[in-house]
């Protein structure tokens, strides 16, 4: 038997037109491959020309977030709006009505993440943000799902997304993966940030000469005396997996006490990439009947918990 | 609430062992991170010392599976035997007594699996199997749970365990690989295989003048014409991430129409690495109150159904 699936998808820039497209472009194959028929009820987007070039009927603008909310066909949300006003309120309010919520918005999960976490778990439905964390990247899944029976030491990653100059979406991005691989809160204040406007052709010339490749990398550490965390252009010595990772590629390299080293690589935005982990997310949550939430966002496992360390050691050579 | 689960590991060599280290050795971490209480209720082994050397009770060293399969303490059994029988018969014996199964046993997921998951379904428990495919390489569940929404058009691999010289084991890999990613059995049989031992210093040497690596490739492609499956050396350029992957490293190379590429690179072997996976596996199905199967031992979607080609265009090199 088929499952029907209603979605809404708040704002349609690059994300939210792509998982549009992605939805309504695979409607059959989902029905066929995974049971379900995932259907856009509706859009909510300021631009209606945007929204009918995309192939959208007029019936299914809605004039407002009230009618998304009240609309019982509407299963799952999918807030791609970024930013955190409305964005916020619009999250929180369909997660009260009982509508699970897929977000590709990093800065609203990282600043209200446990807040928006807390506000579905009282109202049974789910929250899911791996299109937030270095988009087309599985490493939220693969955090939550694949590596959790490990002691995670360190997180390191090629995170930033386009023009992120001064590192603000890396910051954000690390907070979210160290909140995940070592089950505390890791508020991105605590976390050392330096741009990448400093770097010089000088500085990549060394490296070169060295055998080390100059990335913009974000860092996360947890050993005896707390957590470090930091975001900062490195030399990375050529022979680390780390440093071929393409230019316009990311990825995340994991080192937990047993796994050893694992390295995630792909593309962190992009129309596609971004909006296959929402439709993943999407998936997941239709073929679910119960939501699991995160550990670091529960004040008894430890929220605000952790020790930082800022005293770095041989930072800047990895 | 603490949540106590009971697990019984059939074969205690260097997995099997290592899953009981983990186990113990993380037990409070997992009560306190996920809530639940994982205790090893009974091993089988035929060699006692191995057992004891462990740390192991002689109390808990069971007499055979019939004492596994009437302990109503065991909720999941771990089977780390390797071969087919009698690992395959036990394994059934546990689904149809309703205790959750997880393998690290390619061989026994590549030629029984869809007889073990409909064993599974019926009963209304688990199986998993992410330790068999590629051991700490977490690609299972990125195919199941994250890339599920994308059409994939293409998986290559470096995937071949230790002394895996004719490549029998990365071609039982690369038929999971590529059922799960095309969403259709691909028996290892239709997956075309050479191995290793026709490479000489001089290809090698060739290769590095031209600028290419020689791995010992596994590649499924999904086209118009139908799907094409290999094992075989082929030589990759030196730009292309499979190339830089370390000399004792795994790794699996997705693409998909929206997500495009990604890599997922870690250890497919080993002691810790596979012991990740599987203890991964047991925490996921012991929070997990129900079970998802695989879409492609349904056989009206398509198993069997699928074309095959033979005609490799430019086969040998990536």
């Amino acid at each position: 038997m088929i499952k029907k699936v209603g979605i809404s998808i708040l704002g349609l820039g690059v994300v939210g037109g792509g998982t549009y497209k992605m939805l309504t472009e695979h409607r059959e194959f989902y029905k066929k491959i995974h049971g379900i028929d995932i259907c856009v009820e509706s859009v909510l987007e300021l631009d209606r020309n945007r929204a009918t070039s995309l192939g959208i009927e007029e019936s299914k603008i809605a004039s407002g977030i009230a009618e998304i909310i009240s609309n019982p066909e509407v299963d799952i949300v999918v807030e791609t709006m970024g930013g955190i006003e409305p964005a916020k309120s619009y999250a929180l309010s369909c997660l009260n009505a009982g509508k699970s919520v897929v977000t590709s918005n990093i800065e609203l999960y990282c600043k209200y993440g446990c807040e928006l976490e807390k506000t579905a778990k009282k109202n049974n439905c789910g929250l899911f943000y791996e299109a937030a964390c270095v988009g087309g990247v599985p490493v939220v899944r693969t955090l939550l799902d694949s590596l959790q029976g490990n002691c995670i030491t360190s997180v390191m990653g090629i995170i930033n997304g386009a023009d992120d100059v001064e590192g603000y979406d890396a910051q954000y991005k690390l907070s979210i993966l160290l909140s995940l691989a070592f089950h505390t809160k890791v508020p991105y204040a605590e976390i050392y940030r330096e741009g990448i406007s400093g770097i010089t052709p000088t500085d990549v010339s060394y490296a070169d000469k060295l055998g080390y490749t100059v990335k913009f990398l974000a860092i996360g550490k947890n050993g005896a005396k707390g957590i470090e965390a930091r975001v900062h252009p490195a030399f990375i010595k050529n022979t680390h997996p780390l440093a071929n990772v393409p230019k316009d590629g990311n990825a995340v390299y994991i080192t937990g006490d047993n796994v050893h080293d694992v390295m995630l690589y792909g593309s962190g935005a992009g129309e596609g990439p971004v909006a296959s982990a929402i439709v993943g997310d999407i998936i997941f949550c239709a073929t679910s009947s119960e939501y699991r939430y995160s550990a670091f966002c529960n004040g008894e496992k430890g929220e605000n918990s952790a020790k930082f360390i800022s005293n770095f050691e041989s930072a800047y050579y990895i």
